[in-house]
Formats: C-alpha cells, sequence, structure tokens
C-alpha cells in the first residue's frame, strides 16, 4: 500500500520519465545497512550524485533503503539522512532543489529480515515496472553491513531478489573480507555460492580517491617519459604512506580484531603499491588487463618474513580497549596501531627496489601518498650553492600521488621539474598554483610540476558511479582478493604474538618509529626505549639459539626462521674456508620443501658467498624432466641458482633424463653422475652435503629397506620411494659420509616423532636411513627448529 | 779536490756520526734534476724532513743534488735552494738552525751527463765510505727529469753507479709513465733492462697524501663498521674529485700532451678509487696482498667506452695552446681540461654502483676528496621539519676523504654521524673542531665526526720518508701502472678526435658541466649552447646509420659502438615480439671477438630484455671443453649468459663434449643437438640466428669447399675448420636458412675486403658460405660497420 502512495506522489511531480525517455530501462538500487554510519557519511550522498548526474542518461531510478529496523524507525531515520543532502557548489540551486525533491520521492525504506522480505521487495519492484511500462535493466545492492551477515543476505538476494533475465544483477561488498587468506577464500567461496564473480563489486574506497585513480592513467599519458626510468636502475625507491592523527578511540572493537596491517596494508596501500609498481598493460582501461598484470605483480613479491615489519601501537590503545572492550586491567593488546613494512619484488624491473608500506594511527600529521623517488643519477661539479640554484639535475627527483590531506590539503600529483613536465588530462587535472610557501619532502613546492582535480569528488560517489557504468576496473576481484591475502598472511601469522614496540603519539613520537633497512628485513633505529617497554615485559625477540649435543653430534636449535639464518651463516663461512684451501666449494642439497626457505635467505643476504667458485650438486633427485615442477633440480633453480652467479659449468643436476627417457638402467645415467664426481670432488669428498630428514627416517632419496646405497660403494645410486614419484637417484650413504662436513636440517611439528625417535635409538640405516649418515672423517651437524625438537 | 773541501768541514762540525754510532751503514741521496721545479718547491725540503727525521736512526747521509748544468753554475742554484729552506714550526729554532747547517754542509753539487760522470760519483762514494770506515746500506737516485731524459740515466746508473753487493739500490721515478698503455709498456721494458722490480719507487704523489695514505688503514680500523655496509647494497656511489681554478696557462706544452685524463684521473683518482673498492687485504701493510687486490679490482672494471666520459676544455684554452705553442689562428686543440667518468665493476660487492671521476681546470674552487654516499635505507615517519632535527637515519650519509683545500682547507677524515663514530689513530689523527658555520655537501659539518691530521705533512716528505724506510706500497708497481693503462688507453684512444665541450671557467660554468649517467655511460645534462660550439664546427658526434641495402637485403650501417647499440635494440624488439607471439624466443648465438660487445651491451643496457622466456643456442662450437678458453660458449657464458637471468634449461650448448671425449662421430653429439632443436623449436625455424663473418666467407662453423652443412638436410653437423682447433660442431647452411630473422654482424678494418667482395658476388655457398644464407621465408639483416664497409 506504501509504495502505491508513493507512486502516486512520484509519478505526480513527473520524477519518473515517460517509457520512451527511459528507453535504457530501470535501475533499482538497494542500499542495505541505509542508516548505518557509511551509508549517512558517504553512500547516500554518492546516490544522490549517481541520480544528479544521470537523471537524464535514459534510465529510471528507485533508490531502496534497507535496514533490520522496522518500518516506522527505519524510514525515520532514513528520511533524516537524506533530508541533510547537498548539491555540489557548482549546481544551480534551483535544479538541485527538484532534483533533491526527486531524489526523495524516489527513495523508499524497507525491512529486509526475512526471505519473505526480499521477495516482497522483489515483487514490488517488479510491479512498479509493469505499472510505469518500464523495462528492468538491473538491480545494485550495496551491502553496507558487517561482514557476518553478508552470507544471509546474499543468500536472501540469491533466492528471492534476482532480476529477471536480460537485466543484471550488482552486488557491491565493503571489506573486510575476510582476516586472512583462509577466511576470506571462505567468504568468497559462500558467494561464489550466490554470486557470479562478475556481479559482485568489491569496494576499496582508496581505487576511488582521485589520485589514485589516476596512477595507471598517469602512467599511460606518460609512457614516453617513464618508460627508460621507471625501473630498478633509476628509482631508489617507492613510498605508500597513510598517516593519520585519530587513534582508535570508540572502535577498538573492530580495532582490535583487525589492526592497522589489515585495516590499510592489506587493502588500500597494497592496491596503490600494485598500480605503481605492475607492468603497464597495453590498454589500462581494460579490467581484465589490469587485472592479470596485478596478479603478475603479485607473483613476483618476495614472500614476507617477520623481519619484513615493524609494528608499533600508541600508548593509549590498550586502555582504550580496556574500556571499551571491558578487559581487565592487566590486559595486553598485541594488536599494532603503526606498521612499517618492507616489500621486495623479484622482477628484472624491480629487482632490489625497497617498496616502503607504512600507516598508523596517532602519528604526527594526517597525510597519504605514493612517492617514487628517483635515484640521483648526476653530478655537478659545481660546488653547494651554486649547485641548488635552478632546477639542477643534482636536487632530488620525485613523483608524488598525493592522495589528500597534508600540508597540500588536496589530492595532487607531482612531478619533479628537473624529472619532466608531465601529460595530464586538461578536463580533468588543472596545473595549481605553486605556494612558495610550503614544502613537500624537504623541497619549495616551487620544484614541482603540480596539478590537483579540476573538481574534486568524494571516493564513494566516484565509486558509485563506476558501479553505475559497471566499470569493474575499480573494484577488487576475487583472485585479486586472494592474492593480497596470501601475500600478507605468512606476515600476520608470524607477528601476531609479536608485542609492538610502544608510542606516545603525536610529535612526541619523534624518532620512536623510523625505521631502517636491514640485512632484506626491517628494524626500529633507536633501541627501545625503557620506560616505554611493554608492562608485560616481553622481549621483541624470543630468539635464542640452543647449542648440545643430538646423536653425539652437535646440535643448533632455534625458531625455524632464526635456525635457518644461522644455517646460512654457518654454509657460507664452510664456503669460503673451502675456497680459501682448495679454490672450489663442493655443495651437495637435498630437495624438498624444507631447504626452501634456507635457499632464499642464501641468495639474499648472502651476496658474499663465493658463488662463482661454488659447484652445485644434487643429493637426490626425481625421476622427472628437470622443468617438472616436481624436480628437485627446478624447486633449487627456481630458488636459488636463478639468483646468484653460479657459473653454468658449476651446476650438476643429476641425469634422470637421458635419451629422453627418465631413469632407464641402460642410460647409465647414475654411473655417469658417480664419474661426474669422481672426475671433478677431490677423493669425491664433497665439502658440504645438506641433507633433509623424512617422517620415516629417510634421507636423501634413501627409503628404510632400501635395496641399494645404504652400504657398500661410494657411489650414485637408483632408488625405489614409497610415495609418487616413485623412482629416484640418490647418493648413496657411503658417498654422502666421505663428505667434509654434513648439516641436517629438521623443521617443523611434523618431523616432532621421527627427531624424539632418533634421539633414542642407534645406528640403523636399514631401519633409518638417516641414522647411518656418520661422516667418516668429517663433521655431522644437526639444525633442528624448535617445533622439531619439542613438538 | 771538492769532496775533499766538504767532507773535512762536515767532520769538523761532526755532521757525521763515528762508525759504531752509524751502525745501520751510510745512504747516498741522489738527486736529479737538482735545481727544477718540483725539486726547488717539494723535494730539498722533502730530504731535509728526512734528515731531521732520521738524523738519530742510526744511518749516516750525503746528499748529492745532480743536473745537466756546469759545477760552478749548478752549485750556486742548488744552494740558493738550500739556503731557504725551513723547518717544520714545531722544531726548536736552535736545534734547526744546528741540522740545517749539517744538512748544507753534506749536500753537493754535481754534473751529471756522461757515463764517466756516474763513474766519477760512484767512486767519490765510495772514497767517502772507505775514508769514513762507514760500510754502504744503500743509494737512492730520485729521478726529478723529464721522462725523454729516463733511459739515458737509468743506463747509465746501472753500469756506472750502482751500489755494491750487499747495499741496496733504490730508484725514484716520477710521473708521466708513458701516454698510454704502449708507450707505458716500453717504458717499463726499457727500465726493466736497468733495474729490477724491487728496486723502482714509482711516484704518485696523491699516495703521499695523508687523506689518501689513510683509505685503506681506515677500512681497515673500521673493518667493525664497514663490512656490513660497504657493498653495493649500501653505497649509492663513489665520487673521487679533483677540482682546481687555476688553467693551464704556461703549461701547455706539457698540457697539450696530455690533458685531464692522463695528468689526474689514469694516476692520482684510480688510485684514491682502488683503495676505495679493492677488497680489503688481510694486513693492509703489505705491500704485496695491497697490490694484488688492486689487481683484482682492476680486472673487476668493466672496460670504458667513448660514453663513459665527458669531456671539456676552458674557452680560453685554445688561444693559450696558439701563444705558448707559436700554433696558428684557427688551430683547435681538442685536449680535454675537465673530464668527468663513470666507471663500474662487475664484482658482486659493487655490481651497480657508478664510480664517478671527476677532474678539471678552471672550475669554481680548488679541492680534492673522495666521498662514499650510502643509500638512505631509513623511514622517518615524522614529517619533514621533525624528521631533521637530530642526527636522524633519514638525513644523508657519507664518509668523506678530503684530501686537501676547499671550504675546510685541510686534510681530514669525516663520517655522518647518523653512520658510526670512526677508530682513528690517536697518533696521527684528532678530532677537529666543528665549525658550525660551514658546510660540506649540504650538510653542517656539525653532521660529521671530522678528524684532520695531528701533524699535516707534504705529499713529498712523506713519500721520501716512505722510500728510505723501503715501503712500496706507497708506490706504484709496474704491474699497477698498466693495469691502470689498460683500463684508461681505450677511452683515450675512443675520445681522441672527439671535440670537447667548451666551457667560460669559473663560477660562470653554472651547469654546463653537469652531467647524468645515461644507459650505461654519461652525458651532460644542458644541450651545448650554440655560442660556445666550437669554431671549426665539428659536432659532437658523427654517428649516422646508413640505412640501404647490402646484397639485396637490408643494410644498417655506423661507426662500430653506435652500430651495436643498434643491433642490441633490434634484438630486443625482436625477442619481445617474439615472445608476445610464442611465448618463447629461441636466439641461436656465434662466438668469436665480434659479438662480445654485442654481449655486452645487451647485459648491460637491456634489461627489458625477454630472459626468462629467451633459449639460448649455440650456432657453432669449436671441440673443445665448454670450460675451455678457446670455446665459443665460454665467451657467451662469460660476457652474457653470467650476466642475465636465462633459466638454466633455456642455455642450449653444443654436445661437443660428451663420455669426456670431444665431437667424436659416434657419440652423436651432433644428432643430439639436432634431436634437442626439433623437439623446443617449433618447426626447427629459430626466430633469431646472429651470424658473423669471416674474412674467407665462412659463417657458423662453415668454412669454403665445406663437405658438409652447406646443402641438404636442415641439421648440425661436425665440420673441419682450416685454422685451429680444426674440429667443429656448427647449424648448417639449410638449418640458419629455415629462421625467422638472421642478423649478420660484420665489424672492422680487416673485414673491409671480404665486404667488398660478398657486395659483388652472387649466391655462391661453396666458394663462401656466408653467400648462401638467404632465409627461405625469414628476413637477413646485415650489420656492418664503417670500417668493413667502407676500409
Amino acid at each position: 500500500k506504501m509504495l502505491g502512495k508513493v507512486l502516486c506522489t512520484v509519478l505526480f511531480v513527473g520524477a519518473f520519465p515517460s517509457p520512451a525517455e527511459a528507453s535504457q530501462g530501470h535501475i533499482s538500487v538497494v542500499l542495505l545497512g541505509a542508516t548505518g554510519d557509511l551509508a549517512k557519511k558517504y553512500l547516500w550522498q554518492g546516490l544522490f550524485q549517481l541520480y544528479m548526474d544521470q537523471v537524464s542518461s535514459g534510465h529510471s531510478f528507485t533508490f531502496h533503503g534497507a535496514a533490520l529496523a522496522a518500518l516506522e524507525p527505519g524510514q525515520r531515520l532514513m528520511f533524516d539522512v537524506l533530508k541533510k543532502l547537498s548539491c555540489p557548489p557548482d549546481e544551480a540551486p534551483n535544479r538541485c532543489a527538484v532534483l533533491k525533491d526527486q531524489f526523495l520521492k524516489l527513495s523508499q525504506y524497507h525491512q529486509l529480515k526475512t526471505a519473505e522480505n526480499y521477495t516482497a521487495l522483489s515483487r514490488e519492484i517488479e510491479a512498479l515496472l509493469r505499472q510505469e511500462g518500464l523495462r528492468e535493466a538491473g538491480r545494485i545492492f550495496y551491502f553496507s553491513v558487517p561482514p557476518f551477515a553478508y552470507t544471509e543476505i546474499a543468500r536472501h538476494i540469491n533466492s528471492s531478489c534476482r532480476p529477471p533475465a536480460g537485466a543484471w544483477l550488482r552486488v557491491v561488498l565493503e571489506k573486510p573480507f575476510g582476516h586472512d587468506l583462509q577466511s576470506a577464500q571462505q567468504l568468497a567461496t559462500e558467494l561464489a555460492g550466490f554470486f557470479r564473480e562478475e556481479e559482485m563489486y568489491r569496494v576499496d574506497h582508496y581505487l576511488g580517491k582521485q589520485a589514485v585513480a589516476h596512477i595507471l592513467p598517469f602512467r599511460d599519458q606518460n609512457r614516453q617519459f617513464l618508460d627508460p626510468i621507471w625501473n630498478q636502475h633509476h628509482v631508489e625507491r617507492v613510498e605508500v604512506v597513510l598517516k593519520e592523527t585519530v587513534d582508535a578511540k570508540g572502535r577498538t572493537s573492530f580495532y582490535e580484531q583487525y589492526g592497522v596491517i589489515r585495516d590499510v596494508l592489506q587493502n588500500h596501500l597494497t592496491e596503490a603499491l600494485m598500480f605503481l609498481i605492475m607492468e603497464l598493460p597495453a590498454n589500462v582501461s581494460s579490467a581484465q588487463e589490469v587485472v592479470q598484470h596485478k596478479l603478475q605483480a603479485f607473483q613476483s613479491l618476495w614472500g614476507l618474513e617477520r623481519s619484513s615489519a615493524v609494528l608499533g601501537q600508541y600508548q593509549a590503545y590498550d586502555s582504550q580497549v580496556q574500556e571499551e572492550l571491558q578487559e581487565a586491567r592487566g590486559h595486553v593488546s598485541t594488536t599494532p596501531t603503526f606498521a612499517g613494512v618492507l616489500i621486495h619484488s623479484d622482477s628484472l624491473r624491480w629487482e632490489g627496489v625497497p617498496f616502503l608500506l607504512t600507516s598508523g594511527k596517532a602519528l604526527d600529521e594526517r597525510v597519504g601518498y605514493a612517492r617514487v623517488l628517483f635515484k640521483n643519477r648526476a653530478y655537478c661539479p659545481q660546488s653547494g650553492s651554486l649547485r641548488d640554484a635552478g632546477h639542477s639535475q643534482c636536487k632530488p627527483k620525485q613523483i608524488i600521488f598525493h592522495f589528500g590531506h597534508g600540508a597540500l590539503n588536496t589530492p595532487a600529483v607531482l612531478v619533479s621539474r628537473n624529472l619532466f613536465q608531465p601529460v595530464m588530462p586538461k578536463d580533468s587535472w588543472k596545473k595549481a598554483e605553486a605556494r612558495s610557501d610550503l614544502h613537500v619532502f624537504g623541497q619549495p613546492l616551487s620544484d614541482f610540476y603540480m596539478y590537483s582535480p579540476v573538481k574534486e569528488r568524494d571516493a564513494y560517489s566516484v565509486l558509485i558511479s563506476h558501479i553505475y557504468h559497471g566499470r569493474k576496473d575499480f573494484f577488487i576481484t576475487t583472485e585479486n582478493l586472494l592474492a593480497s591475502w596470501a601475500f600478507w598472511t605468512p606476515l600476520l601469522d608470524s607477528t601476531s604474538r609479536q608485542p609492538p614496540r610502544l608510542y606516545p603519539g603525536g610529535v612526541e613520537n619523534q624518532h620512536l618509529l623510523d625505521f631502517e633497512m636491514v640485512s632484506g628485513g626491517v628494524a626500529f633505529t633507536l633501541a627501545e626505549p625503557a620506560e616505554l617497554l611493554s608492562p608485560s615485559g616481553q622481549t621483541p625477540s624470543d630468539f635464542r639459539a640452543i647449542q648440545s649435543k643430538f646423536r653425539q653430534s652437535p646440535l643448533v636449535s632455534a625458531w625455524a626462521e632464526d635456525l635457518i639464518s644461522q644455517l646460512a651463516s654457518d654454509m657460507e663461512e664452510a664456503a669460503l674456508r673451502s675456497v680459501a684451501r682448495s679454490g672450489q666449494f663442493h655443495l651437495a642439497l637435498s630437495g624438498g620443501s624444507s631447504p626452501v626457505g634456507l635457499f632464499q635467505r642464501l641468495a639474499r643476504h648472502h651476496y658474499g658467498f663465493p658463488w662463482a667458485h661454488t659447484h652445485v650438486w644434487l643429493v637426490d633427485e626425481r625421476c622427472v624432466p628437470l622443468t617438472d615442477s616436481e624436480s628437485n633440480f627446478l624447486g633449487l633453480h627456481r630458488h636459488l641458482l636463478q639468483r646468484v652467479r653460479v657459473p653454468y659449468f658449476n651446476i650438476h643436476p643429476m641425469p634422470v633424463h637421458l635419451n629422453r627417457r627418465l631413469c632407464v638402467e641402460e642410460d647409465g645415467g647414475a654411473e655417469l653422475y658417480a664419474r661426474d664426481i669422481a672426475a671433478l670432488v677431490a677423493n669425491a669428498s664433497f665439502d658440504l652435503v645438506l641433507l633433509g630428514v623424512g617422517t620415516d627416517g629417510h634421507t636423501a632419496s634413501l627409503f628404510p629397506r632400501s635395496e641399494s646405497g645404504l652400504e657398500g660403494a661410494p657411489t650414485v645410486v637408483l632408488t625405489e620411494s614409497p610415495v609418487k614419484p616413485h623412482q629416484r637417484m640418490s647418493l648413496s650413504l657411503p658417498l654422502i659420509n666421505r663428505a667434509r662436513q654434513v648439516f641436517v636440517l629438521v623443521l617443523g611439528k611434523g618431523k616432532h616423532d621421527i627427531t624424539t625417535l632418533l634421539s633414542r635409538v642407534g645406528r640403523e640405516p636399514r631401519k633409518w636411513p638417516i641414522s647411518g649418515v656418520s661422516p667418516s672423517s668429517g663433521q655431522l651437524v644437526w639444525y633442528v627448529d624448535y617445533e622439531a625438537l619439542l613438538g
């Protein structure tokens, strides 16, 4: 009945165009959570803007606010919001008043709780359209509700409120989209049960910010200038930063679950970074090309480790949590409110260029920006004072996408004048006046070409317009979302128990949050001041290397990451010693997953390793082609060999693939490898053999009760594995035992049982091949992490 | 008779110690060129300082000034110099007067012209020693004479003036030591006919400058701080600079022959650079270890190309030359008076770090320094003004070895306070007071720990003391000298005809001499202003790519360097096109010397090359092990593969070494390679084949009248070369002709005849195999340099 009344009014004032005018069809916009904070602050205004912009587009509209509240109070609350809607300053007041009146009449509140409610809404829309003789173009459902409500609502929409065939459905989702990879995957899977990928518009409102949205177009329109310099040879670093002055007060119930990385870095800052570092698609307006390039960029990133981030928490946070969440007085939260993260890419373009993502609450200013700082590639022979005059090439060079606030207090694009004068689209960006009193990043504004938007637009109204136009490139696809969570989750996991550094907030932070890149990661520059130490007395690092004995041999034990860093150092030392002694280092490496972290560490942190004099041999290999993903060599190649400079001749993959067939006895691969070893390795005694241990006590590819390789000659053998691929090639135990040094690496809870067992048994290689490792005149060292050792 | 008189006086005043006191023996110092400029300005004072320092050492001394002038005028000239000798300010005036008096009495002038003169001198020394009952410790001959006189004097010393067995001979040589590699080698060979290596002390007076001499000790004493940061990951650049305000007026007869590179860069700046970049010897006072590490550092440097330097000449130079050398008014000199040179090292430590050497006359200030600028590895979240307070990690970090002059006006070592507080030897270096008004490199002096010498000493007196002590590490060995000339000579050759940029001199130079690193080289930042152009109208670059036809196929021609850069770009374009089309790029490369420059260019300038998707094949191979220096693959590996990221699996050396024997028919290497090609290269059609041409018209390893490979099946063949090593493996002509693109590179005068011939003859592969190259459905392009084309 209500609907009839509204429609009558609407028709009376002529808010609906005639069917002929509305030739593009009708669009129903349903705003779920219509009386919530986000809706109040941004979404209704965005919808009103959409209406103003598109009133003459040939589409007709109705706007349906929805919430759980009953009709009467909900209606009142919603219309209180709508009454406050405003027109942009450049709109004529008369037209504004008319449009606002129409918008109010086209807007209606619904209580949406049960499946019936959704069915009723759908019927109302259909009835209205029949009545007006309008074709349905599509329906937009905007989810401005907490994530726990998503699945329920999605189910109702899918089952009871889909538009008829021929009309589209667009559901708009607001973050958080899960809080780690697993939960995001789960949510994505659930949503995929209700909506097709192209129906979902996941909002990251940063993609609606004008300076963020202009990164790709800028790169595209300035290809001629950027092509030669947008790479590791010219770029010194990339910074993406969001600093806030506010703290989390009043929002701790949300914040305590998420923290700054999930709240800001995983989404906003990551997206801005991707726009900067992805390979530029030929067509930057193709959503598909953009997302493909973005996914490739994610693939190129180094995995984050605990040392990739510094975390902080403003001092008042704990007491705010205690108060707002009714926690006990002694409660200690480890939720970070500040994070600085170092990201590296493996791509040839960006190799070695640090990407620094930083965000925090209770900092000294409110500002967001992405900044590409270029290396100084000039030398200016004039002395200091003369050098800095004009736009000298010796002055800093940078490109800044200024998202907003800060001293500039506007979105802006800034390019150092000694770089180039950028091409900017004249209809949307204008040259800004240089206020000479302002400095950005230590330089007067007059050192830059600066552009600001012709018309400043709120991110939400931009995004709502994109939803209307079906421009999916401004939204986060499922693949994109999962790639981002896959990237961030390991860091979240590894830092979850780490107490953040406490900081007082505002300008008092001084240098307390300054951080530096050190050995592949970051660390705060200043030692933690005693008076700010967390009251719980936890220390920032719980590293402790246990040095003792295991099976009568030296044992090194620590948490996995520290253990690997120790092992890598010990390997470098062994290599240097060996090269000093004999000019060469013969290193035999095992495959599998355990050494991956070790290989990465060696490649990234040990540039002093004498690779040019190192020969790399395989301890064992699976009988698959070298380029097969099961190949030990492929893993070794991907994680180590491709990243360091081992001469081609010094790389010795096992010849498992001769005459285009795998491990055929007659091809004599094992004998060939043994001959190579005999020819190159003095006394067939490797300088270092790195082994692992299987849960069954196997090592190399020597399995319990193996018919060959456990005793006899120091040679290379073909063996059978109980698991696929069954055929293997392996160094024999006697050959391993000729080595000068053998390091055994054991990682993870899964190895706890075999570790415990091995600590008790004697030498029984037929039962547990690893127990037969005992270098006849060399040294054996066990590297066992706490999880394997202590369970 | 003269000698007797002098000796009497000497004995009378007790200048000679008794034989018991002079237990270390007697040293005779002979200064050749005793009345020349250098002797007047520095050397006599240095000898007097030596005497003051060592008068109680147990050695006795006589000083013999020598020149071509007759006794009478020579004696007078010399004693005029000696009378002006002064004591250091910290010497007691009484002692000084006594010592000076003694020194004068021990000094004597000789006319040294003929062999007889040298014999006489030797006899006089012997007679004196006999008379005084002194043992001879050694003789020092200091050559302060023009280089053309070296050989003659050396011959006389060697034949007529050597000390008796048991006493040492030290000859001290002053630069110039040749003016290119060849002349330096010749001079070295001549001198080696007269002196043993350990007898020669080649002076580079920079090695006596206190700040230069302290580079190695500083690195040694601060290992703990420097070890982690003295590498490509932390160092942004290294600058070694000598700026002068004076010009060459009055010295053009010397300068016109040498220019700034030979005068300053080849010796002084190179030596300082070597101290900075060489691997630190375990024992920095071991001359032998130091020179070995220095030679290794030379080996690690990239060869200089024409584009490695920018050259300038102050405007007044030409008229000074015309005046002083009586040249005609139109005379144009291309001698550079300013040079900026970019040097790169290949070592893992320094890869990618630019070393900038700069020196010039008529600049705006007089200063010399070596500066290591570190990367900013910090992020400071506070906004600008707060960030710069105190010793923030975000401020620049640098270590400066300040040789002298400039605003500091003293030798000094400066270390940024946000780096570390250096260890300095307290007896020789003291903390300098921070004069807050002074700025160095844009920072107030208070940002540095600054040290200056406790006692400032002139470089020559330092070096004379080292000669006395036999400290050879402060002098340039023959190997060192030749390594330096070998490094610099290619640049001198390639820039000899290049007109330098003219500059007005002094502060008026403004930004005219600013230069930038661009695509592996350097270039002036500002375009050349028309009014300063050389009056001869020569243009700075005579590059012109001729685009026309050769043997009915496209021809690209230019000077070798430009041709190679064009070829490299064309190859990258072909590669990108191929990868876009098929996901892969199959590239077959030739060996030999011509492509070396190309490989280097590809590795250094084309980081966008899709190496990860490129398969590298060999066009031909010599039947030697892959690690043999004759192997084509080794050259390819050294110059290209080791520097780029081609996956191991994509590298396809020819199997010339199977079953530990070379190219044995039965081992089927050629067939194996053909099978590999068939398996991996679609249609056995390479995307690009790069060929060369021999003077006999051979290409690949297909020689005239070869029995195989010139026709028949598209396959791989064993062939015979007329030159060693005779056995070869090669792609056959029909296989080459299946390629999509074939590029033929022809370089150098030596190829002019065959090029001319080929331009006239038809297709006769049995006579000239290269003439049979004609891709059946692909494209052939000739890259022929001007020398090959035009002779």
